[in-house]
């Protein structure tokens, strides 16, 4: 078992030449699991190969194809668990560990298939809001669109996440339509591999979509420049010097990090001893120090309590973790926490707990003697060639000393602060300089209010935890895909995951200026002023087959009396005033007397432009953007244009989307309402 | 005249107790105009201000508040240009340069004012994107929000537009809620703090939400920390200095950068000579070369037109700056172009000049020699004393020559560059690296589109030029605040203005999950799940005064009969077959067979959730986000409720908008329908 893991680059398997690598070992028992090494490896071609076999490969695919081969990676790791499991074990996780990382991250991967195919165009390009009328005539508009980056998206991981952690940044790089090379950290970078392994195996990637890189490789960043984007997760000292590279400070590549980051979670002042509040609050604490070990970025390292119960906080955890923590191997029945990744880091933790006390934060549970353990054949006793520690919780007596809010010890540990008012609270949480997470405990609508107020900048993501959510949450230390993850200042700066957000930060925002025509040949949506093709058969005749942006249909005038507005009030029971009143309506700011009513507008435009025979049009299941921009009054007329404006076929159904572009003019020809008409269309008549 | 410009710190105006200043030259002249000196300043003491007074009198203020402050500020502004233009032709600007920088800074105030009301909710927090459901029971929730940065925008600028350059940074600092310290360049530094005197002087700015440094400040970003942002204006490696500073790389300061850019204005192949994008195309050369003198980050530095047109190219720009271009002291009558900013920057272009010619360039309009000028006594002959240039531009008969595409000579200088394929053109305008703006002169769809393709990841900003905008554009190197400004690559990696995209810029994004009600608390706004309030009046009998978020009605049943639907189709004329015909009904993938039309049950539920008598509820305007989500059969029957979920009074009417959440159920308690009734409603009874 003295292999040197493969590196996956341009769509093949390669080892170095010759020569051992340096032993990763098992983070239990100490056996060598593998050995890494890469001298040789050839990065400039790998960075090469992404930005030309790679771009065109998933270039040739649309955002909904792309998305669902997602699902399709994911269906296919989902079959394949078990075997990840076992390799995860090695690496000092337990089957709870490797749920957080494996299942976490094939299930990044089924979100953001689904969002992909709900929130994208099914095309290559994204529209980013409204556009933006730029002369008074209409004929010069803005719109600002998304394209892809050109290059290559790399991605240098942490240890303790290494699916997970690939995965969330994969998935929208690979949606956006940028190719991967993935680093991840040594220590356990057989399990990533094995991961790649099977999405290679799977026959679902495009050509040059992921490369991998089984070890260390320095120079990664000096073959990069602007058309790159770097996403770091690690320590600051890493980070720092990767974003010091002339690269990302002369050449422009992007660089996103996520680093130390000493997470707080507030007890509220009203959640005391007894309320659920106070219960759900010990069992996050104790599940954020044990999961993982602790080695988890958004693990509660500051847990900030009111003064006066410092010390039934401290007896509560205390409590919980002899009920519930079996340290050991994670192989062995019943272990809930399991080894640190490796005896160094476990060295690592140890110094930094020694720091903390130093600068007078005192042990009240556990310590750093090595633990008894429960190991593989299910002994017990200590095991010094494991990574083991000990829960440990430290208390601060003076809780604006410095350590307690910047020294980071990355394995179960945490610090209780005291508190004495919500003011105190917030600042003691800012002290921070920056972190991914933070959790308020309270059922006090004005404490949530006061606490998120104040403490929402220093974040990327806050929890507020309560009777109502408690059982509901995904907890603390879980960041979702559906949630932006990453923080500012000493959080690293960095923004991930947040569903289709993330996309966006694989690619460009740009704006286009132009006439209605042209921003309609560039983005394959309709802009009002671009031409209508008003020529060809009822556009309801049109399957998605047939469909073109700007085939429209424009209505006859048709006549409001005052009896079809009675008649519309007496059968809908709207009997507002303003449909009903003269006098009283007259004496409304905004009407001149009776005016129809907005809902008997658009009714009447659906009988306007419909066209009642079966067809390929299927159903409307939807309206957005309704304005009503001029009253219509007894013996006004309305007509109604209708134009196809967006067109998304489904991959998986055999019809799609159409937005219809809708407006009604009056027999002046002002604006009476403009609005967007959802419909399904069939893809063949 | 040979006073230090004075600085303007804690509201205060500040000047050193001793010491001259810096001679600051006019221009056109070369007599001194100023002198900047800020020996002695308190950097620490204006950030420290700008971080407790400056925060506290923003915040104290919600998003309309301070737009409105805007607004009135740019009418101050506005009645005092002439006083500004006066200045502003010290720096060799003329009246067309100098409405640029003063009006088009004034405009960026106007704009921003705007929006904000319009874009932003009468508040302080954002809430982004729609909530993210996390549970089954729909107890969790993710939601994003936006919260101000708690820290200072410090903004250094370049010397081209001391107001423009000022203002685009402060509008969206100011309406985010972050107090400004601006960092003018030293050569116009004297335009900046005429325009700052005025604003400080017309009493309506926040304390602490403005200050200005008037000379140099290297120390400036080391008392900067993560809660504050940097945006850079200026030279790539004055960029690069700051970007690789400690506070940057280490400390999480945001840092925007605008830099270097050699921007590509692309001739289509099809707008040959004779079409109306050939004349605009030469027109928006001419007028990017000579407007500002060329010292314009989005000036056009790189004509890419087709090789076998070159020569028609380099002759009609000729004859225009012939016809067009008169150079000389901006207080001349009948100058239209005029002094570079100083002599210094004059020999800096020069010698880029040459380089551009020693790597293959070839003057073919113009020359280095000093220029004939029209001074402002109305002579005419050289003036060694003030910073005048030719137009110049050149030609590259090599069209991959690296200096074309990577030397900027910041002043009155292009370069013709031939392709002979679409495909090239788009490859030559990404050797730029990354560019601000280019623009391409087509009639075309389809060359529209591959260009726009092509190019778009490598630029913040693209113009479609052709017939139909030529005269309502913008232009070329005009950006304008509703449209990002920025680049990534060479142009600075940078984003600003893009309207309300860059007050986000000040903010920090943070994702919220907690239960509906703790995420209504913490909002503002309610969520569905949240408690609501059904027993006060019928909420349409509240004004803004009383209504309350969760003010809700619920309405009873109403059943819909197969009459209903009929008599619904006939009078309204909408006989889609899914409300007329059984079998086809039936024969739909998606109802049982005939169904109710959506927008009966729309209809129908006004009149449901209407209290019809005269009150503080005004009009319905619209609608959005509506989802038919159940269909509703003969038979069936529905009930809606409707819940007060948003309220955004209005600073300058008696009344505001109200957003109220609807949704329909069937007899079944299933969903039928769901949307947002948006109405005006009085702030009064």
């Amino acid at each position: 078992m003295n292999s040197v893991i493969p590196s996956y680059l341009m769509d093949e398997w390669w080892t170095p030449a010759s020569g051992e690598g340096s032993p990763i070992l098992d983070a239990s028992t100490g056996e060598i699991v593998a050995t890494a090494n890469v001298s040789g490896i050839d990065i400039p071609g790998a960075i090469g190969y992404a930005r030309t076999v790679g771009q065109a490969a998933l270039g040739a695919l649309t955002f909904h194809e792309r998305a669902l081969k997602l699902k399709e990676l994911a269906q296919y790791l989902n079959g394949r668990r078990e075997e990840l499991y076992a390799i995860s074990a090695k690496t000092g996780a337990t089957s709870g560990d490797s749920m957080v990382d494996i299942d976490g991250g094939i299930g990044v991967l089924f979100t953001f298939s689904s969002k992909g195919r709900r929130e994208l165009p099914n095309s290559n390009i994204v529209v980013d809001g409204p556009p933006e009328v730029l002369s008074k005539d209409g004929s010069f508009l803005g719109q600002h669109i998304y394209t892809r980056l050109p290059g290559v998206a790399v991605q240098i991981n942490a240890f303790n996440f290494p699916v997970w952690g690939m995965l969330e940044k994969f998935a929208p790089a690979f949606l956006a339509g940028v190719p991967t090379i993935v680093k991840p950290a040594t220590p356990t970078v057989y399990l990533a591999e094995a991961a790649v392994r099977m999405m290679a195996g799977s026959g679902i990637l495009p050509e040059g979509s992921l490369q991998l890189i089984s070890g260390s490789a320095r120079d990664l960043i000096d073959h990069l420049d602007y058309r790159d984007l770097v996403g770091f997760t690690g320590s600051a000292s890493t980070a720092n010097a990767l974003r010091s590279h002339p690269n990302v400070v002369h050449g422009g590549v992007r660089f996103t990090g996520e680093t130390d980051s000493l997470n707080a979670a507030i007890l509220g002042p009203d959640a005391v001893v007894g309320t659920p509040e106070f219960d759900a609050y010990i069992k996050s604490l104790v599940t954020e120090m044990t999961v993982k070990a602790g080695q988890k970025c958004t693990s509660i390292r500051r847990a900030i309590v009111p003064a006066t119960i410092v010390d039934e906080v401290i007896r509560a955890a205390g409590a919980r973790i002899r009920e519930r923590i079996v340290v050991g191997d994670p192989r062995a029945e019943g272990v809930t926490m399991g080894a640190l990744v490796s005896r160094e880091q476990k060295d690592e933790v140890k110094a930094r707990v020694r720091e903390l006390v130093a600068a007078g934060g005192e042990i009240v549970l556990g310590s750093l003697d090595e633990p008894e353990v429960r190991r593989a054949d299910g002994s017990t006793g200590t095991a010094p060639d494991g990574a083991f520690m000990q829960p440990v919780l430290l208390h601060f007596a003076d809780a604006l000393v410095a350590a307690a809010h910047t020294i980071e010890a990355f394995g179960p540990v945490s610090s209780v602060i005291g508190y004495d008012t919500v003011e105190e609270a917030v600042a003691l949480a800012a002290l921070g300089g920056g972190s991914l997470v933070a959790t308020v405990a309270t059922h006090d609508p004005d404490v949530a209010r006061t606490v998120i107020e104040g403490i929402a900048a220093h974040h990327g993501r806050t929890l507020i935890l309560d009777r109502d959510d408690a059982r509901s949450s995904t907890g603390h230390g879980s960041p979702v895909p559906h949630l932006i993850h990453g923080g500012p200042g000493r959080a690293g700066g960095g923004e991930e995951l947040g569903g289709i957000r993330s996309v966006f930060h694989h690619m460009q925002r740009t704006a286009v200026q132009g006439s209605p025509a042209m921003l309609t040949a560039v983005t394959g949506q309709w802009f009002a002023g671009a031409p209508r093709n008003l020529d060809g058969p009822h556009p309801f005749r049109n399957s998605l087959a047939e469909l073109r942006i700007g085939d429209a249909v424009a209505s006859p005038l048709r006549e409001v009396t005052l009896d079809d507005i009675t008649a519309f009030a007496n059968s809908t029971g709207d009997t507002f005033y303003a449909h009903t009143n003269e006098e009283a309506a007259a004496a409304n700011p905004f009407f001149p007397g009776i005016v129809a009513h907005g809902y008997l507008l658009v009714s009447w435009a659906a009988g306007l432009f419909v066209d009642p025979e079966p067809g390929p049009v299927l159903a409307n299941y939807g309206l957005e953007n309704l304005r009503f921009i001029t009253p219509v009054s007894p013996g006004d007329s309305i007509r109604v244009t209708l134009t196809a404006k967006r067109i998304t076929p489904r991959e998986t159904d055999d019809y799609g989307e159409v937005c219809w572009d809708a407006i009604i003019h009056n027999q002046n020809d002002e604006i009476v309402a403009t609005y967007d008409v959802l419909t399904l269309v069939a893809k063949e008549a």
